[in-house]
């Protein structure tokens, strides 16, 4: 008999089953021929009294491994290793090896893409970031508890198999409430479509709007995800200014005289990457311009959840707009767990065209984290959540506020109305690039300049994601944005 | 007082704590307008006894009012209804509403879309689909158990909060492992990409190598969301014919030969729909032809996982290929779960060019979905169930194959070597939408033939996926289709 004992080592920590963990442990001897076909395995009792297990332990291993073919029982003799082992060997044709070791002769399209953004420190733990929200606030108790739930009643779960590409219906519905009660939107579940988050839905309705050659009006500065999607679907890039109050309407408006526009982006709340708000005022003459030049719009309001000084002011697609305005936000920032959801809201019959492309991109989303995610905005967790983490950012962008004047006149920021973000220029004479590397010697890990800049020219500014950090991170990150400073 | 005992209504039967359900009904009535600014609430110990509650539940609730600002404590005199209450409302800019009721004027991409497939009797529980696993059989407990698991660690789980485009590591590695041991390929991390299911392994792929005009090689049939997608990128379609053995490849070199052909796409195991299996002397043929002409080749073998009477063939990916053959599968199949993962293996370069593409649309996966799926690949879990699967899979084709004997000289049809479909093929005769509508009026759903003739003139065939059948179920709808067919 083989030294089974030694052989079949038990992991009582381990989260598998030990009548599994023994059944493995056979199938790893039989594969390497330590056991051979037509081989009887130990009896029972034997076995258990070897391994120090009950016996009924390995009765349950060895069905096990007859479930799965490797054992058949023989009468009086009792388990033998079968002599047509289950596991099919696939039948090769050709010998060859390491065929992905080559690159293929064949041109690929290209596809926009940012310089590495990160530099050393990355692992690091402090971290400026771009601002993303604080996943120590994330709501994952009620997370987990909508999770197990569903989980937990196989009957129902299997209702969840599959999700239509409009998303789960039941989401649909509720995204319909909590829109219309925290941004006044008036719109029906036919005006909904359920995506991957904010950047699926701006890839959906840029690739249905825009012909190779269409012009498209951005930022400049403007997200840079954006901008590289356009691009990427084939349009030229129009850029005009962004001041303290959001996009130059006048602006866009020469340029919609001048040339045929199909498409304007823009970031009404906390614009990306500057933070500014667009003004009721130049939202009126935006909705205007809209109509008079039969403009579509993409209305990126990633960052509506959170506000501070001020109330928020509805966004364009709240507005009388004659379905120009493609609305598209997310719930990934919202509530800062790994869940990747998001939304855009247009006109039936854009959404069922998205619907169709959409198929073609990934068929369908999960339809139990979606559903986990309508309960979650039925039971008032969502809002709940929104309530209490905008309290601790709105602390935290005035801590951060307070810190900054530190630097000094390095760096001159106007505090966001809201966001996640404070948008700094630091003077011209400062070698901004020097002074993240040194930074990153510190041990502080932030974006480098050039990425808030997609297809520009740099300035000497990057965003400071404050609301992933706390009082006294936020006290450590300036402490060491000081201390780099001071070297150059 | 305000006859709280029947405004404030417990439901002992809701997952959601009673204290919550109390602040819950609270901020009701305060935003109802029941309950003004200013006034006081009960207290504590007043509103226990009337609402049959523990004290501390009171209290409770109370915190949370106060924690959200809707009340403050004021000493001795209780808490106080906020006079500056805390939902904010957004500030309107302009009155109108139901901009979305209106179709945006402006012209739309156009997205190849199929015709409905389906028709009334879409509700009903039988129904013979494309192909698809049953999901009662699915590794639930284990999936619960993993993602539990997760969930249950906080400090692990905050790790999770964001997964790479290329998709979660310890996931890319376990696919390393799986995809050697199952299929023979020899393969690096760096190889490998995480997608949301096949479908956008597919898309990613196709949208790196398809310029608008490029021929692309399918099947006469083939796929239909593979052609919709290529035609989507711009191509044109060449379609050589399918026949028991495959792809005619000879029809393959003679097209090489007249036209620069940028792509290849081939089912090489259980093709769709047609369910045959790529000869191995095809293989051989195909990487000739694939490296003479430099064809891309995309390599979809979804169905891989399933195999009865024969081993299977290691798919063209296993084979000396030169870096040509980007090969697609999928997770969703073989597990029946609701996740979404799939994957696409190619050189490195192009991974780093697919991982920019799949940033612009969707940024990157759900890392807690991805880690969970890596554990149950560690831990055997995705092997064993595969195996019990198949051998039942194996019993339902041979069972539906007897069954459908019954239909007589109606129906030919070869059995699959594997996968979940048998591909059926109804004599001319036969008015065969006429059936699948009469079989739904007998409580049978069926798929029409013209969805497996994208963009061809549909033959008089459909499939029949028996995997989600069992044996009752199969001999119910084997049952259906005989009475529909002689109801002709």
């Amino acid at each position: 008999m083989l030294p089974y004992k030694s052989l079949i080592r038990i992991d009582r920590k381990s989260r598998q089953p030990i009548y599994l963990q023994v059944a493995n442990r056979f199938i790893s001897l039989i594969q390497d021929g330590l056991i051979r076909p037509g081989t009887y395995l130990p009896g029972s009792r034997i076995l258990a009294e070897l391994l120090s297990l009950h016996r009924k332990t390995i009765v349950a291993a060895y069905d096990e491994l007859a479930s799965q073919d490797w054992v058949a029982p023989v009468p009086r003799k009792g388990m033998m290793v079968a002599s047509n082992l289950p596991e099919i060997k696939p039948r090769t044709f050709s010998g060859a090896r390491h065929a992905y070791e080559q690159e293929p002769a064949f041109a690929l399209n290209e596809i926009p893409m940012l310089p590495h953004p990160r530099i050393a420190g990355r692992q690091k733990k402090l971290v400026v970031n771009d601002g993303f929200p604080d996943v120590r606030l994330a709501p994952l108790d009620e997370w987990i508890r909508e999770c197990r739930s569903l989980i937990q009643h196989p009957a129902y779960y299997r209702h969840l198999a599959f999700s239509p590409a409009t998303g789960n219906e039941h989401l649909r519905a509720q995204l319909v409430k909590h829109l219309s009660g925290t941004r006044g939107l008036n719109i029906i579940p036919e005006n909904t479509m359920i995506t991957r988050g904010a950047q699926m839905s701006i890839y959906l309705a840029a690739a249905l709007l825009i012909h190779k050659g269409d012009y498209v009006i951005t930022g400049s500065p403007n997200y840079y995800f954006a901008d590289m999607t356009f691009e990427q679907l084939g349009a030229q890039l129009l850029r005009v200014p962004v001041d303290k109050d959001g996009l130059d309407v006048d602006a866009v408006e020469r340029l919609c005289k001048k040339k045929k526009i199909k498409l304007l982006y823009v970031i009404s709340h906390h614009h990306h990457p500057t933070t500014v708000t667009l003004s009721a005022e130049r939202r009126m003459k935006l909705l205007e311009i809209i109509r008079q030049y039969n403009l579509a719009v993409i209305e990126d309001d990633y960052d509506y959840d959170f506000y501070y000084s001020a109330a928020p002011i509805v966004p364009l697609a709240s507005a009388d707009h004659g379905g120009h305005v493609i609305y598209v936000g997310s719930f990934t920032k919202s509530l800062g767990l790994s869940l990747r959801i998001g939304f855009m809201i247009a006109p039936k019959h854009f959404i069922e065209r998205a619907a169709a492309l959409r198929k073609l991109m990934d068929l369908g989303g999960d339809n139990l984290v979606e559903e986990a995610l309508a309960n979650m905005l039925k039971e008032g967790v969502v809002a709940r959540h929104l309530k209490k983490a905008n309290k601790v950012y709105w602390e935290r962008r005035d801590a951060a506020g307070a810190l900054l004047q530190q630097l000094g006149r390095q760096v001159t920021f106007q505090l966001p109305q809201g966001g996640m973000a404070i948008w700094l220029k630091f003077q011209p004479e400062l070698d901004l690039p020097q002074m993240i590397t040194q930074a990153a010697s510190l041990g502080l890990t932030m974006n480098f300049p050039h990425q808030y800049f997609y297809g520009m020219q740099p300035e000497n500014a990057i965003r400071f994601g404050f609301a992933s950090l706390n009082q006294r991170e936020l006290t450590q990150a300036v402490g060491i944005m000081e201390k780099a400073i001071g070297m150059q």
